[in-house]
């Protein structure tokens, strides 16, 4: 058996109790390490579940996944990834070759960020998910249902030149903050501004920053676009929230993380114009 | 300090370690039990919690909010939602009264619906959340990325009567099924189709059925809207998908929860016009 094992947002304590057994059972346990992080790292994962971890990284899953499946027609083998398994293509693809190869697999859930946004009080109906690499994709901005920017991740990639010579040599990881997806919309909103051309946000346009969900630091700040690129939320992940139009419980709700106490008072909720403030 | 504690969706072990933790040290335990349901009872809870556990239904969450959270503010109380916590506005709205009670929170996440779905295949970026009362909303029905439908959930509802008398007289539980909703679906279409009125969606639109998603006995079949009007997917809770256009990889992971073998084979990839086979 195959098990896709999603290990929720924060520390070592967010698997599941069903999880947690799997892993122990498993001959082999994968540890899914290029689509998302922890805010915990491989030791401490290891320490807490009493086993040794194999990293698998992009090219392991992308070109090596026979390695993973080998005999888990025979025996058990978990491959664990941060938040919930299904968030990425790649992960579909594994299920599939296990399929073909005649491998049952079964997936044990777990929070993503997909669902944990909600935590900042906007209600999930109408969140979006916008441009996963970065923020600068103009298309999405239009949208009025709120919009969810995932920051960008870049691990284990290449810079142009080392791919070309064919180098495995790799940057180092990049993550990119909240402030920095702000200051890139900020951009847009200028440039648009200066081609006379329409677009939905504005430097007021209410924006929610959240770091790190579900860890025990986790942070969220909610105020006018231009206010978010001026914070600091600390270490990765980050996600940008571009609220559309506002329930009155929902203003309620992102008060509490206002990034200074008055930064939300004149927020309006009576019309589909309340994304301003 | 009052938690707010998801627990899946399967069964007792889909907790988090964090959140069973949180749980047997807590002096009061809440079960909300009415936005969802998890395929095992309040009992089997409370046997593998080894605590005792108080309903509370809409009208205690709604009406008697400051019960649970008397005393949070000297001591701990959980408050356990199927799913994850944030799915539902209710309980954003017991988050304001326990801040303005001067009680801390704390969200132990867990997977809902919203992120789980993706165990289909059809990647969330795609899918946008469609009427959660029933499949009848025309109105969404226009869009073209994949639409999730919760099927209509009734719990302690009173009927028309009962309410306009005052009589406390709840009807008994119901859940809409997957064929329901398929069903409803086709009579929209139908319909749509003796006005000649246009719709983004036909008989052979390519629709997922899932059932006790993230549960041991979960049930997916993937087919045309006709075919998912016969299928008999057992106990709830079920949710529909109506898809938009499909990644070839998509599709491949569909294939695999066909209603009959050859029922997607036809199915094209190459462009927007792909949701019908």
């Amino acid at each position: 058996m195959l098990y896709l094992v999603g290990l929720g947002l924060g520390g070592v304590k967010d698997i599941t109790v069903k999880g947690l057994e799997v892993i122990k059972k498993c001959s082999r346990v994968y540890l899914e390490a290029y689509t998302s992080i922890l805010t915990v790292g491989k030791q401490a994962l290891e320490e807490y579940y009493g086993r040794e971890l194999i990293l698998a990284d992009r090219e392991m899953v992308e070109q090596d996944a026979d390695e993973i499946l080998r005999g888990a027609d025979v025996t058990d083998v978990a491959f664990l990834v941060v938040g919930d398994p299904f968030g990425a293509t790649t992960h579909s693809d594994l299920v599939l070759r296990a399929v073909n190869a005649g491998i049952k697999y079964q997936v044990i859930h777990n929070a993503s960020i997909m669902n944990a946004i909600g935590c900042c009080g906007l209600q999930e109906a109408g969140l979006s998910q916008g441009p996963s690499k970065g923020a600068r994709n103009e298309m999405c901005l239009l949208k009025l249902s709120h919009l969810l920017c995932f920051s960008d991740i870049k691990v284990k990639e290449q810079s142009m030149e080392n791919l070309l010579r064919g180098r495995k040599i790799y940057e180092p990881p990049r993550y990119m903050s909240v402030n920095q997806a702000a200051e890139q919309l900020l951009e847009i909103v200028r440039n648009r501004r200066e081609r006379e051309e329409e677009l939905a946000i504005s430097e007021d346009t209410v924006c929610v920053g959240l770091a790190r969900v579900g860890a025990d630091d986790q942070a969220i700040v909610a105020g006018k676009l231009q206010q978010l690129a001026c914070c600091d939320l600390g270490g990765p992940l980050h996600s940008l929230i571009i609220t559309g139009h506002l329930h009155p419980l929902e203003v309620d709700m992102l008060r509490l993380f206002a990034t200074q106490p008055d930064s939300l008072q004149s927020l309006r909720t009576t019309d589909s114009s309340t994304y301003t403030s």
